[in-house]
């Protein structure tokens, strides 16, 4: 961390540079979670081993999970709005036996003493909550709430952590890490698959930060396709640092190319709220459309994956009713998973050791 | 089940005519709740013996009650509001030891990703919830809605059950269930009892519910007095549905014709939002008042019901003060019972074999 | 409490006269708090004593407390934001292993019935929970909740409590009881204090509750500074409920004349939306800021308080994070504090003898 000495307060963004998250290495008590570099791979490991437990023992009715966060809160934090962000973090913590506080009428609603800033409201909660899962419009604001927990914990005595939900066009940390552990659990290992990622690949949170775990994680003879239109192209520094992993990667305009030697076909949310230029909107709204005639041309073992919300990027609702009685769509079982995977790391750095 | 063959996907309405919701038959477990059809008289006396048991044991303060649910989740999906309904729903499930999730924000502000429609946000919402409590503008939306769940329960391998909260102008079979309930709990039984029901009867759902189900429950020398103005009748489905249940119906827009004799007075809401023609709205807004002078044309011994919230459909404010203090005003009561009607049905549902 | 006669009923406001909240004296078993008058001295160290225990047993992670409040339901009933008090309450009560019900949406997205006024809706909340915590814009409206609930126990047969969450510019005694409660954690006896509130002390709520409470406590050789514009004074009502108790009050609009020899520095926030007088806010909106350089005139033991949000009374962010690291800043410690403090309050009323 470096020390703060200028006059003015960072912007938000800068604490990404000026706040280091600590590395999981093998202990998550009492850590943010804000990035998927935190995480090496026999972190990984250990998680998704959790959730695999916890959805066996949950599915079994197994009421004994519920001793494993009895006593503890969690508070959501949401500055925009994230259905199933929110609803998955709130099950699985109270899955767990913990408790979870909300304020009443989000937090729009709660906004009428105009100007508090991010540090004292993510203070304020911290106050009352152990953990914290915020979701903000604004890059690195989830680096900014660590910095100011760090604080408060020196003069509390006890730390609460934040939970990145979702930083802007940021980072989304524990969508990539259910996303990855839906890729293993169904095909057991990244060696030797072809993962194909679809949409807006420029402005697409979630498949920034898959691409980077899937290089963290590590696999041999692992490819990553990048289908997009050219203005949507994945951004440089992540096909950087996929090359530098040892990752193979494909970037087209043309799924054709790929869709028939797919092992994991990831189709991505198009969010027009996120687009600076509207040509680039236009240039994707049309395109890069999934239906059941798209879907024919992949292989039968193939999965279909998507973060969800969808919208016409899946056709029409006649569309999504095909699709989704299709085996290889996935996706429903992907959401389910995002409870599993919040559950084990929720639970994780609240101190449970053993699930 | 009728199979989808349809290019198109039906509109939320045709889901009544396509989906049938299970009967209740004997067994409630894993069943939706979306009209009061599903239940015969054995599985009403079932369920309302269940929530007259619950409410003496919370009365007495018994914590064991806090067994029945735990580990189960419940999510509440409002898309208009109802205080009510939706506190009382959170209320009875936290009371069985359960936990509720919902949107933090309410709907509306979650709704930023436009375009999503019912059957992806009740499927995401099942992906962590065992129940979920559905109040939807739209008529037939929670049969849409359970046949979607249906379907995700093969690919997911378990059922999360919908209860309808109230379908637009359609059904709100838990506030049927718990009129009836409060009629029987001060009656005892539905013999010989003349029930009044009183304001808008076209548009009023709740008074078409609890017509229906008190024709379904059944008894001897039981007659219906429907009271509005004539633009504002039952129905006439309702009313045949009645007839060839063998009750007998009056219809009239003169209450002091039956109020003396009758022994359930239920007056209704009027709402405004609900009536399609102005004139209409003006026919009732300044008639069918209840005040002190017209209860004290009621016997003795008869209940006053309401399924509230009120308007000026009871007077004024000081008019309230003094109806609240007659012994013969039950709306508050009625409102209590519909927590542990609520309780019973939940538990049911969720797997509770003993209460 | 006197009957009511007249036909109108009375206005929130009337309630304050009409309305006497039973006084603890020590037994906290079913009364409302709405007012800090209901409070004796034996009664705030019995509850501060419950504070303290209970913010030990939480940090030590003895989860027995979850035992306190199991099977009750609080619900929170907010009619204008505040996010700290409803977090606040929400935490309390979970962490003493009681439940929390709210409107999903919050109270706005439920008011779609208009013209529901708060007898009916307080009585709807008091049909599913045990105490309700309700913040209000209106003055009394506190003792008019409570005047309704015990109509409702007299129909019902049981007793839900209200807990004032904040009257408009009325009260909010559980700020008076959290702020008391940290000055006696930090300073033990309130004797031989000067205690400086500074800032909008005409309608500032808290700086009103929090001096008549000190003055109940009582205290010998304590002295009271209030510095403020001579527009924004202390009311005289407040003053003369001082002398009256043998306090010494010393009113002035010059900080550096007191900073120097106070032992508690009080900061108050400026909430903009409380002025009827535009002239008003001007005259305290750019004065009155406390900054490094103001704090650097305080004694090394003082402690710096304040409710919370700020905004610019507490000059820019660079300057909170500098008051924020000086040891003498208590207003997280003093916002954490009003978690126990309403715990204790929570566990009281709905009949906790030991904690």
């Amino acid at each position: 961390m470096i020390a703060l000495t200028q006059a003015e307060r960072m912007t938000t963004e800068q604490y990404i540079h000026h706040y280091t998250p600590t590395k999981i290495d093998g202990d998550f008590v009492g850590k943010h979670v804000v990035t998927v570099e935190q995480f090496a791979r026999p972190d990984m490991e250990v998680l998704f081993q959790a959730a695999y437990t916890l959805r066996k023992r949950i599915h079994a009715g197994d009421r004994s999970v519920l001793d494993l966060c009895a006593g503890k809160v969690m508070a959501t934090l949401f500055f925009e709005a994230s259905t199933r962000t929110d609803m998955s973090f709130q099950a699985a913590m109270l899955r767990l036996g913990g408790e979870v506080i909300a304020t009443s009428g989000g937090v729009q609603f709660s906004s009428v003493y105009k100007g508090e800033n991010l540090p004292d409201t993510i203070r304020a909660v911290a106050c009352y909550a152990d953990a914290i899962v915020l979701r903000h419009p604004e890059v690195g604001s989830s680096y900014q709430a660590a910095y100011y927990l760090d604080q408060l914990a020196e003069r509390l005595g006890h730390q609460s952590v934040v939970i990145s939900g979702g930083d802007g066009v940021g980072e989304h940390p524990t969508q990539a890490l259910l996303d990855l552990f839906t890729i293993l659990d169904y095909k057991d290992s990244l060696d030797h698959l072809q993962v194909t990622m679809v949409g807006d690949l420029r402005y697409g949170r979630t498949v920034h930060s898959l691409s980077k775990l899937i290089a963290i994680y590590g696999a041999t003879h692992i490819s990553l396709n990048f289908v997009s239109p050219d203005a949507l192209q994945m951004p440089t520094n992540v096909v950087k640092f996929l090359n530098e992993s040892g990752i193979q990667v494909n970037q087209t305009s043309e799924l054709n190319e790929v869709i028939g030697e797919s092992d994991v076909i990831y189709w991505t949310r198009i969010q027009q709220e996120r687009f600076a230029n509207p040509a680039d909107y236009d240039a994707i709204a049309d395109h890069f459309i999934m239906t059941p005639s798209v879907l024919a041309g992949a292989k039968d073992e193939a999965i279909l994956m998507h973060p969800l919300p969808r919208k016409h990027e899946m056709g029409t609702p006649a569309d999504h009713d095909v699709l989704d009685n299709d085996a290889r769509s996935v996706y429903f079982n992907q959401m389910e998973n995002g409870m599993f995977v919040r559950m084990a790391l929720l639970a994780k750095v609240l101190g449970v050791r053993e699930i």
